[in-house]
């Protein structure tokens, strides 16, 4: 299915919508995720806390959004996390330089470029404002990061861009209280902030999204000395290069020399397992090795894990080998020590970085998953069970003959445990196909029977089977289903 | 134990420690959650899911931190959340009107009072900057919330000052799309921010914090047709008005009209059993009746649940009843209808809240569940084995003789599952009590007997008992005893 389509099931069955719309300043790159999306969110984190952080014995922390000037002079994001934007002298209205030169005049500078290189290229193709035709501003760098004032003194502080800041200065803390050992992987999952010139395609580019990174601090001398590796050398990746993307083993990968070291083999490959559970179709996938003009400002080497989707690759995960670039510039803007003991040797350890997007990676399970089953003239949303927002619908055939009174009992019994969902009214037919819509693997319905033997139907959402059980067999029906693998 | 030993425990031991540490520009009152307390916090919600959520068919969404003016005009936090404050004209120093003007003349002056009052106190009672004793300025109002700028133009936006906000305003989507029914609760985890003047006490009084809020959309002439109401009528919760507080079943509470209906007494007890479960220990906890001076803003009924702990009664939720102030506000800003049906009653509803703090509620955890085992010199963090943010350790006697092979192999087992910790190194009793002290329910021995019999040591926490059981147990005895209740 496409954008158009997944959208529609976002906004009728409460994944995700607009922050703020019932008002008319309502800012874009703001949604909300409702009671669908939440609970397909979490379900999502469980999935990478199982498959990441504990396979790996990583460690997770949840830092502060709001974060220090000091930490953005060190990291280099007061500096360089700017656009280069243009404004209309006429109109006043703002836009990204790189990108309108791009679409108007088709030429491609890069986002870093010097701005007198915008400025020429303005003047050179006589680009004026899309909206009105009125000519522009020379270009200026626009920083990203949203500035906030702390206390009555106003202290400069920002909303952080990327998660992975709070772990690189709470680094030296965690290594020695939590007698860290190298490599160590320390993560989190948290809201991010970019003040984006324009934000798009709802979860696609906001202002405020989800990050769940990851920062494995290694010994830069030990990147082949990885136990773990024999896990996953048989695991199947696709690596483009250059020309199309090639699906090779993770250990043909490092043999071959595409992927440098089986350090960055294995994170690759369980990152590929990882998404293989989600759903989303990895024969789709690949890792993209990024050159030098495209790396982020602090990356040596970088793939990034894109998925084919109807509107393109999409950006899932960007993995950086970003060196000892944050522990470097930290260490010495804070003047404390982030060396750390690795066996009999002090090293400052060098970081490779998983950063993946959240928002995203939903927005692309639900297009993987959502399929238009004609010939039952329906949607389903074929969700693994174990992530499915909803696990199972509890309905009564009618609320008559204490129908109700059972089926009430019945979700009673299972509505801690499992994400059920009680339904009393309206014509069955309707009543599954919405909870196809949701992604309800089981749907259990109460019938006149069910008071005379203690059965219930239970009707599969992928084959539309349905048979009856004892009462007394859903749980572990469920348990057996809907747990994750 | 008190708040010092307390904070010796989450700085050692990973639950929460100070944000920005290495810079000395890092701002009071932003704190980070370490890996034991990510997980301890992880848990909790999990619990709160279970208990307030699932058990009362709630919905639960996740919006934008960021929200637009309009949203904060309508709310009324614009013009009224703000403190009195004053600043020093010899050193600048800045303090809260109210507090400083208690605390030097013994004088209370409700916050909310004409600044005048303050500027009058301070004139007759000669205060001076604590600091410096300079002279003040007059006293000025000082908006808490942050202020954010969007997209080139800089918008006006701000940081929510409590998650709430957006459950009102996505209240008519959601009560539509979702086919709600009132009484409806709908609820939101996640940040909240308050620009305080003077953060303290690391976790009690944060500018960056977490809030679980729940919402109850109701018809105001149906508050005691609350069927669910037999559920909680023999819970025993703890009341007081004025006095001392009174335990009573949540039956007595209503019919001595203590609480003013079904509803709100069915969610002050359906509240109580939730932090029953915490192991915090209720028989130390109050609901507060606030007096009108002590009331926020928008509340016609509130009582406070308050927890004793070695600070004080800590408020660790409020409970308000908003009557129809947030949704009448908002409908009349954004010229959109907030009324819904109810069976075949047109109604604007009402709403209950349930404002629940959680980084306070996790001090006030940590701060009953830590004890000091005389006996057995030891430090104990006794949590519920549910809650415990590691729920085994697995340990191998000694690294030699295929004993470290063994070890990892079962931790391979379970790690994906359960919360385990492998720790090959040190003195088995020190790491014993390292576990004891992150609250770990067991703890696995690997020795040499191991070997032969396939059977471990496992030890409990809390008894310090040790028994031998086979390894192909382990799975059976941990999901018997650290599953949710």
């Amino acid at each position: 299915m496409n954008y158009e389509e997944v959208m529609k099931l976002a906004l009728e069955r409460g994944f995700y919508f607009p922050s703020c719309e019932v008002y008319s300043d309502a800012n874009a790159g703001f949604w909300e995720y409702g009671p669908s999306g939440v609970s397909l969110k979490n379900k999502f984190l469980e999935l990478w806390r199982r498959e990441l952080i504990r396979r790996d014995g990583m460690m997770e922390i949840d830092g502060s959004q709001i974060m220090s000037k000091s930490v953005f002079e060190a990291s280099g994001h007061l500096g360089n996390f700017a656009d280069p934007i243009i404004k209309c002298t006429k109109c006043n209205s703002t836009f990204r330089a790189d990108r309108t030169i791009a679409e108007i005049a088709n030429i491609e500078i890069p986002e870093s470029a010097d701005l007198i290189e915008f400025d020429n290229a303005i003047k050179e193709n006589k680009i004026q404002c899309p909206k009105c035709k009125g000519d522009f501003s020379s270009t200026k760098k626009f920083n990203m990061m949203f500035k906030v004032g702390i206390g009555p003194q106003e202290e400069e502080a920002y909303l952080r861009p990327e998660t992975c800041q709070s772990i690189f200065v709470d680094f030296p803390r965690l290594f020695k209280t939590m007698r860290g050992k190298l490599p160590l992987g320390i993560a989190q999952v948290g809201k991010s902030f970019r003040n984006e010139i324009a934000p798009r395609q709802s979860l696609l580019r906001l202002r405020e999204f989800y990050q769940a990174e990851i920062e494995v601090f290694c010994n830069p001398g030990r990147l082949d000395d990885v136990e773990k590796f024999a896990e996953i050398e048989k695991t199947v990746i696709r690596v483009q290069t250059d020309g199309d993307p090639i699906s090779m083993t993770c250990k043909e990968a490092l043999e071959s020399g595409t992927v440098p070291n089986k350090f960055v083999a294995y994170y690759l490959g369980i990152l590929t397992e990882f998404y293989e559970k989600t759903g989303i179709d990895v024969s789709k996938s690949r890792f993209r090795k990024l050159g030098d003009k495209e790396k982020a400002f602090y990356a040596e080497v970088a793939f990034d894990f894109e998925v084919e989707t109807t509107i393109g690759w999409l950006e899932l995960v960007a993995c950086n080998y970003r060196s000892d670039y944050d522990l470097s510039s930290h260490a010495k803007m804070s003047k404390e020590k982030f060396e750390v003991m690795d066996n009999d040797e002090k090293v400052l350890p060098h970081v490779f970085e998983i950063s993946m997007g959240i928002d995203r990676s939903l927005y692309t399970i639900l297009e993987h998953s959502l399929k238009n089953d004609e010939e039952h003239e329906r949607m389903v949303l074929s969700l693994k069970p174990y992530l499915s927002p909803v696990h199972v619908g509890i309905l009564s055939l009618v609320k008559k003959d204490g129908l109700k009174e059972k089926t009430d009992e019945i979700f009673l019994n299972i509505k801690r445990k499992y994400d059920a969902f009680l339904d009393h009214s309206g014509a069955i037919g309707r009543r599954y196909r919405r909870l196809d819509e949701i992604g309800a693997p089981f749907a259990i319905t109460v019938d006149h029977q069910t008071l005379e033997d203690n059965t219930v139907t239970i009707r599969k959402r992928d084959s539309m089977e349905q048979s009856r059980v004892e009462i007394s067999k859903i749980d572990s029906i469920l348990f057996d289903s809907v747990g994750f693998p």
